[in-house]
């Protein structure tokens, strides 16, 4: 391999100029696999925030900062539209919504009763997504805290890890699935769903309940949902995707 | 002054397990009034998040770690319950809402719809506030991706800022307000409201909109409204505030 992009770290997607809804990752994982990818001599493209760790500056590696989902689409385009990949690990945790729009409850009902007063009940889902859409009030500059409730709106993010086999797909591509207190047979079964969704070529499925400061449980999955590989620390997981990765690229 | 109590960073509130609405703030502002008042003997206990900047380690300064302001309100009771403080200073942007519950939209919907079948209508605020206090959906441990729009309720999280002059009259209370691109006047006006509402001794009022990497426009105001002073960088604020307060105080 002669380079790699690594996506890490946690995608923020702003509710006004002093808040966002942030998705959490420390980006340890990525960190470890750009460093262990230099050492071997490969040039690492790293995607990060600017809240997670970063690899030591290097020879090779190119740090790119983002911050929302949006940001990230850009990046991502530009760099798969100008470099050649052999591998792209995009361990980021990228938020699946962002804030549409923002109402105090009492601007809310007021929405309410107006769209219960015009439209037929029982009410669909359309029709209630109007409130998520119409009311342009996340451009305010900061959300007013004279109420007693919030209610916010969150629209699904376009999912950007479809880009990456779209413009480049000769690329190996390694995903990530993280989720939370599941049977396995159910962490691998919907991990390799989203992996057959993106058109990855790997995927990492892991669950929050097995990751502590000092162990983390992961496994990596091959399109044919085989586990090619097990591993039980967060270095040991970069090492395998690497090696996996080294095996199976022609160069 | 012998001892003081710093607060600085933002609060972040979890949405679920990986989720979380957090609250920018650098700390850098309460880094430098921290770092500034342990050069002059004074004993810095500090309460922060894990992403802020910290002071430097060092003698005299106690760190104390939380991330949403339930812990707030606990870490400051004890601190305030067992130690005397000649002053506090609070700039840590601290959540006004905590997420309640969440909806997909087909959930919303349905649980709407029930509201207007069986209320009469119009609907109120308390019926509609309903929606967000009755389902216990933030329990779950990853909200799902499989739907279009989110339906998100937040709550007013408890005022933390009033504990402190209740829990300890005596000690000196300086609170921050940063709104954004607002006339002076205005600023003034809300930051002078505050600061009566919490019982404060003095408040830096502050714009998002005059505030860049290397620029930073404060006005310190006392409770007649005077200013009693006005700085540009965030080191000129943080010597301004322990300036005032050395002078203010008896020790």
């Amino acid at each position: 391999m002669k380079k790699i992009l690594v996506t890490a770290g946690g995608t923020s997607e702003k509710m006004d100029q002093v808040r966002s809804i942030t998705n959490h990752s420390t980006g340890n994982l990525g960190r470890l696999i750009a460093t262990k990818a230099l050492e071997q001599g490969i040039l690492v493209d790293y995607v990060t925030t600017t809240a997670a760790v970063k690899p030591v500056i290097a020879d090779g590696l190119q740090i790119h900062l983002i911050e929302d989902t949006s940001d990230l689409q850009t990046t991502l385009t530009t760099l798969l539209t100008n470099n050649t990949y052999n591998a792209v690990i995009h361990s980021m945790a990228v938020s699946d919504f962002t804030p549409a729009t923002s109402y105090s409850i009492e601007h809310f009902t007021e929405q309410l009763n107006q769209l219960i007063a015009t439209a037929e009940l029982p009410l669909t889902t359309e029709q209630v997504a109007q409130l998520a859409t119409t009311v342009p009030e996340n451009t305010q500059s900061k959300i007013s805290s004279k109420t007693d409730y919030l209610f916010v709106t969150l629209k699904k993010t376009p999912k950007v890890i479809q880009l990456i086999k779209q413009l480049q797909p000769a690329t190996l591509l390694v995903s990530f699935k993280l989720l939370v207190d599941v049977p396995k047979e159910e962490l691998f079964q919907v991990a390799i769903e989203s992996m057959q969704k993106n058109n990855g070529d790997f995927v990492l499925a892991n669950d929050l309940q097995s990751i502590t400061s000092d162990q983390h449980l992961g496994y990596l999955l091959d399109t044919q949902g085989n586990v090619v590989g097990e591993a039980s620390t967060k270095d040991a997981i970069a090492t395998m995707i690497l090696t996996t990765l080294l095996k199976k690229g022609v160069n």
